[in-house]
């Protein structure tokens, strides 16, 4: 089997030597997008029929259920293999909605087919809901719930080469987001309607809604780093900071350009330059075996302090494992999927680019193929 | 002080009463934009820097507490004056994060201050993370967690006068999209540019970016009721589905249209005209005291059977208390707010109408204002 259809849920098999668990319950959208490729779209907010859209239960690698809402099932990404489907009843309109007890039932249902005596399951207590896990505790006498975030959260920062596809694809809405702006940006246009052409490009080469969180900020707003956009129109010499960050089924990309209306200032241009060199260096700096905190110390080391992390990890999160910060001696490897994000921010502009990077073998890759560009 | 202006928390106290309840903690989206006026935004789904962005504490009329991510501050509403604010480090860069800590901490802090002894607190489990639920009991001997989720959502059917006015807010975004979609609706452009436009007036109306849930689909798509707008073409004699459920601050709207471009069948024309009928029945059947199954029995009575509820309550959910559905023996109480869908599918097309609509001490208001029009 190629390493790209591995399944990520033999990953699992360590941790639960190391840990000693029977078996995993996972509530998080980004471990079980990770695990099961099961994406929820997430972008109203809490559906008011389901308890959760999927929990995902592993038990061993060629036994996994994904327990999800029936009113999911139309819109089913392609799943890992080895997952199986359990739908629980969701919607409904000709009796009482009942989606808690339905959820609970088939959760219930999946432990009791396998579970016998005592059982150490791994949980994720942040995203778990406590129904679940009353659920659970209350029908099964010696279940031990197992916190194992923090242990997943560090597996999933090396990413597979199908997981480096997804992140390629996102990492192309970047580059169509980025370059919209260009495009689009004029005098006498607010911020929202620069926003909604972006969004509309990037879509139309989705042929599907992507959920994004963006700053879009100009003129003075820079100042402070971002913010979404709003109504401001632009005028000539703003600056307009664009930090695009599309959703696509699941896997995050990231990127950052601040770009100059007609003019700019010399102090402007410089403080371009600075940070086109600072994430030049930083690039530069990425390869296996360095620590994260290097790379982020070499970057203000240029360009002095900003009040943000000069980098993260992306994936199924569009902030996660390895962060690249001051205090992180977690070294890079061949794998990891890395924003970098130096910035200058004075008192009347901000400056701040952004690149997608996989540490390769060697190096690294640039995954976002947009140009920082000042001037429009 | 106006029936405007009273915390929407004193309501608690009859519930406390009839169920022994010493203090509440809302952590559902709904519930806490109910009773604090704090709203997160969540078009990106969760944040990597929160247990949850707020969960909120209900001890007495005079003593509630939002207990916050400190990185939700800047973008704060109008809170109810009753709710004073209490924030958890959330995101840091200096240190590793710390949020979990930090959230638990600060919510045990609040329970501390006020808890002697046995308690019992009103939870709601669906959305409860069990890391708050396990802090709670692992340091509070005799403390019992009530589910008090159904008592909230009935009371969150009835709606106050600064409630009405959010909505008014959200059903006019709903006017523009409806606007919108026959204004620019044209043989040649995709569903997904038809959404932009759409998107873009709302936004640019409310200032703001705004969460949008919407099918809009067109041709044989709206036969099935509708779907997210894909890079379908729109041709001559497709129908356009449009249902758009906009969230303006945490209030949500309502509302549908279909509409044939440049042409229609005589067919999907008497279609119209009877869910038009219908939805015409519906409105003027609502007034205090009916009950819900009456209003679905008689839209169902003119058109015969669509696969979906006739309709159901709005507000600080999309779909809430009452359900306009068969089983549904609720009476209509004034202040309610209803959002009316009838529909008819046919084998290649379908065309569904949706007015919202407020109920009144002697009938109803329709609160979304556009004409349902089938001609563009």
């Amino acid at each position: 089997m190629s390493k790209a259809n591995r399944s990520r849920i033999q990953k699992l098999e360590e941790l639960k030597r190391t840990k000693n668990i029977d078996a995993f319950l996972f509530t998080s959208p980004a471990s079980i997008k990770y695990f099961s490729g099961y994406f929820f779209y997430f972008e109203y907010g809490p559906s008011p029929f389901q308890v959760i859209p999927a929990a995902l239960l592993v038990f061993s690698e060629n036994d996994a259920t994904l327990v999800i809402a029936d009113n999911e099932i139309d819109q089913l990404p392609a799943l890992d293999p080895a997952v199986a489907i359990q739908p629980y009843g969701s919607y409904t309109f000709e009796q009482p909605l009942d989606y808690s007890r339905q959820c609970l039932l088939q959760i219930r249902d999946q432990l009791k087919k396998r579970l016998t005596g005592r059982a150490r399951i791994g949980i994720e207590p942040n995203s778990m809901p406590l129904s679940i896990a009353l659920s659970m505790t209350e029908h099964f006498q010696g279940i031990e719930l197992v916190d194992i975030s923090s242990e997943i959260a560090f597996l999933r920062a090396v990413k597979d080469e199908d997981e480096l596809t997804h992140i390629r694809q996102a990492a192309a809405l970047c580059d169509i987001g980025q370059h919209a702006v260009m495009q689009y940006a004029s005098v006498g246009i607010t911020e929202l309607e620069l926003f909604a052409m972006v969004r509309k490009e990037i879509e139309a080469s989705a042929g599907m809604r992507v959920p994004i969180m963006a700053d879009l900020a100009s003129g003075p707003r820079t100042a402070t780093g971002g913010g979404m956009p709003s109504n401001r129109r632009l005028a000539a010499g703003d600056l307009i900071l664009c930090d695009l960050t599309p959703c696509l089924g699941g896997y995050w990309g990231d990127c950052c350009n601040t770009v100059a209306i007609q003019h700019s200032t010399p102090s402007q241009k410089l403080s371009f330059a600075l940070v086109k060199e600072a994430l030049d260096i930083g690039i530069g700096a990425i390869r296996p075996g360095v620590q994260a905190k290097e790379v982020d110390r070499l970057m203000r080391a240029h360009i002095g302090h900003y009040t943000h992390h000069s980098g993260h990890g992306v994936g199924t999160q569009y902030h996660e494992e390895p962060r690249i910060v001051p205090y992180n001696a977690t070294e890079l490897a061949a794998g990891m999927v890395i924003a970098l994000e130096p910035a200058i921010y004075e008192k009347d502009y901000g400056v701040r680019l952004e690149h997608l990077i996989v540490v390769t073998e060697t190096g690294s890759e640039i995954l976002t193929k947009f140009e920082p560009c000042f001037e429009q």
